[in-house]
């Protein structure tokens, strides 16, 4: 049996919440019901709190946030997540939307902070098994783009303050790992939005008709 | 070239802080000026706000945070505080005296909660590398004698709430990773003080004239 677990992923600014409005839209004219909505690193108590901590570092004073500890806090916060609220929700047979999942670290620490890829992955496959999004949509955009799109939305927080090197070596890793990966679909975000809620309605239409014939 | 990391280990009221002062004593009476001390889960200000999100369940509602979370949590604590403060006081040419590091995590996490010690070892690998102390006196008592101590202080922990089995798992791994490792001494910390304390002295002394012949 698949579960229905669909990940919204991409740049700051690329259109992520727009998007998710898409998919509940094209689920339920679907005949879907019952689904809940995730965002990483979030989603719980604790993970909020974590969240907090990682991604403000005013809240941790002026200390430097070291590349390993905000890895790990991530996991912590994506664990606790899985655990409690996605993995229940897809046992009673829910759908669950998420803004962002494990991706988002493979690219942002991966890609972007260029933490080690191997240590990356030996601590997801550590932390979750083989837990995985059954659909990612990567929306992709410059980061031009997305930071023009999420300046115009008010502040930034620190890691939308980062560089734009820093972004483009995000894309570049999302580009790359969606490329490996036939669970994960690239949306071109940089086109007229009426094309792009296109295209998402399109992409979730099929895959769900692919999953359910 | 070897460093100075020494760190105390032990199941609460084991004696670590009555440790610590016979630690320091003995290394200035053998001539050490410069040392610092460290205590885990916390140290640094990231650190510490970590350590009461894990410490404290009240922190984080009613939620029950799940065990890899915790794991995850005290590793990111670890690692912040072992790249932000150990490894340059080591640096330095600082002795560095630490209550408890990653023994602690394999002992109550992996012997006392049970969680899986393979994923452990993978965890520390991946994040501490080959980082180890130097030396680690783990004070051995029973639970019974421990906890009775500790309930003496005031207040337990969430931690120090948990049930004698955990602590008799907790100790029986603390004893089984000592028995593995030439860089843990067991001391026998149910006897009298001073024996404890005279036992404590004369390791310390004998370590570091080896160290420093």
């Amino acid at each position: 049996m698949h579960s229905n677990y669909i990940v919204i992923e991409g740049l700051e600014g690329a259109g992520k919440t727009t998007a998710r409005e898409v998919v509940v839209d094209t689920l339920k004219a679907l005949g879907v019901r019952d689904l809940i909505f995730t965002r990483e690193p979030g989603g719980t108590q604790l993970a909020e709190k974590l969240r907090s901590l990682v991604l403000d570092i005013k809240s941790a004073g002026d200390e430097v946030i070291v590349d390993k500890a905000e890895v790990l806090m991530f996991y912590a916060a994506r664990v606790q997540l899985v655990e409690t609220v996605i993995k229940p929700a897809l046992a009673s047979g829910a759908w669950v939307i998420g803004d962002r999942h494990d991706l988002s670290t493979q690219a942002y620490q991966g890609g972007g902070r260029g933490v080690d890829r191997q240590m990356l992955a030996t601590l997801r496959d550590a932390v979750l098994g083989d837990f995985r999004p059954d659909l990612t949509l990567y929306l992709d955009v410059t980061p031009e783009v997305g930071l023009k799109r999420a300046r115009a939305r008010g502040e930034l927080d620190r890691i939308e303050q980062e560089s734009f090197t820093f972004f483009n070596r995000t894309r570049a890793r999302y580009l790359e790992l969606a490329a490996q990966s036939d669970d994960i679909l690239t949306i071109d975000a940089t086109r007229p939005l009426e094309e792009v809620k296109t295209a998402i309605r399109a992409a979730v239409t099929t895959w769900v008709k692919e999953q359910n014939p």
